[in-house]
């Protein structure tokens, strides 16, 4: 890893999606600082699965980063809410989910400008996704792109021209399928993922949430075994 | 105050605008949802004015949230570096100062974007002001606009259109002296309120930093006394 290299930061969450982002922004020459969140999740193993990717793919700096976003209420991540499970394709394309989470990526994004001002960098990764949407408003290229044209009016470093501020969304338009065959293809080590809404006392996922089902047809699609199942 | 009337939320530091943009907001006509944060300041002080202010104004709730922004650094107002005292006209207007903190209100927005979805409503009250401009660039009306068009794409409630998102800035446009006479004749206690960087010990203002030169001159403009020094 080079001096020269230029930073970004990562939005890593422990998921499947930010770690493919997390070893495309190295494959474009970037140096990664990873940053996840607690926010009020009832399964801490995120994060931890979040710094077990981080780890593996040799970050050299990863924050975890308290917010509260359960004070406000209004999600089943981080409420007490059940996840709905066993959910057919076409209930999982109808609508916003119960496990939307108010302004999630905003608040997420925004903390991510703050450090990477503070780094010296205008580079930013989201592992976003809208083709197997599932029904985040926020997931969209539309809403990136209006982030980015925003964050390039509010921080000193970006108005002053020093840092203009770019939302790398590598995944934004990969079916699951592709995202897994480019990771696999970049050697990420999906084993350390964790994409489960619902994980048991065991940590193992439940297998019928819409993250498990999405996750394991994109592993069917993409002809890989999951590594996590195994 | 009627069940009737529409939800707001109002950020509160504490100091003299926005406690001025939360009696605009009650002028209007709104129930006001106050919003503080404790974001590494030196001076814990900052939220107690917020909360003086709350009370006088008979706000019906008031969260104070968390945020880490002194984990990434970068500001006079949350790191060790000395606040700048005795300054110029001039050098106030100069550039960004030192007490910028990275994407301070994209965070704080962000927050007050993810309450009001909650809340139900899409009304978000800031007091922010272009006119006695200290230099920081997410307090410009361009910067406001684009947050609230990014913010149209980010939730729920404003993408299926029960909830669209307006930031209101009911101080853009004022100077200082206008905004005092403004909150003066709308009964806001400005005795309860707390603008200076670097209070004393006895949670009296310095009189010097760039903030405590603005408000002095403001209530001159306004020929009135500034009942926090009495």
């Amino acid at each position: 890893m080079s001096e020269q290299q230029k930073k970004a930061v990562v939005l890593l969450s422990g998921g499947l999606d930010s770690a493919t982002a997390l070893a495309i922004a190295q494959e474009q020459g970037f140096r990664p600082f990873a940053l996840s969140f607690r926010y009020g999740q009832r399964h801490a193993i995120e994060i931890a699965s979040a710094q077990r990717v981080a780890r593996n793919a040799g970050v050299e700096e990863h924050r975890v980063v308290d917010i509260d976003l359960g004070a406000f209420g209004g999600s089943s991540l981080t409420d007490d809410l059940a996840v709905p499970k066993g959910r057919s394709d076409e209930e999982m394309s109808g609508g916003i989910p119960l496990t939307y989470v108010p302004a999630r990526n905003t608040i997420f994004l925004s903390y991510a400008l703050a450090w990477s001002e503070v780094l010296g960098t205008g580079d930013i990764f989201i592992g976003v996704n809208a083709v197997d949407y599932s029904g985040y408003p926020d997931c969209r290229p539309e809403y990136v792109e209006a982030f980015e044209r925003m964050a390039n009016l509010a921080t000193k470093a970006a108005v002053e021209g020093t840092c203009p501020v770019t939302i790398h969304t590598p995944l934004v338009r990969l079916t699951k399928a592709e995202i897994i065959r480019r990771g696999h293809s970049l050697g990420v080590d999906y084993g350390a993922t964790l994409s489960c809404y619902d994980p048991g006392s065991d940590h193992m996922p439940c297998g019928a949430c819409d993250s498990c089902q999405l996750r394991a047809k994109g592993f069917a699609e993409a002809g890989l075994k999951d590594p996590a199942l195994v």
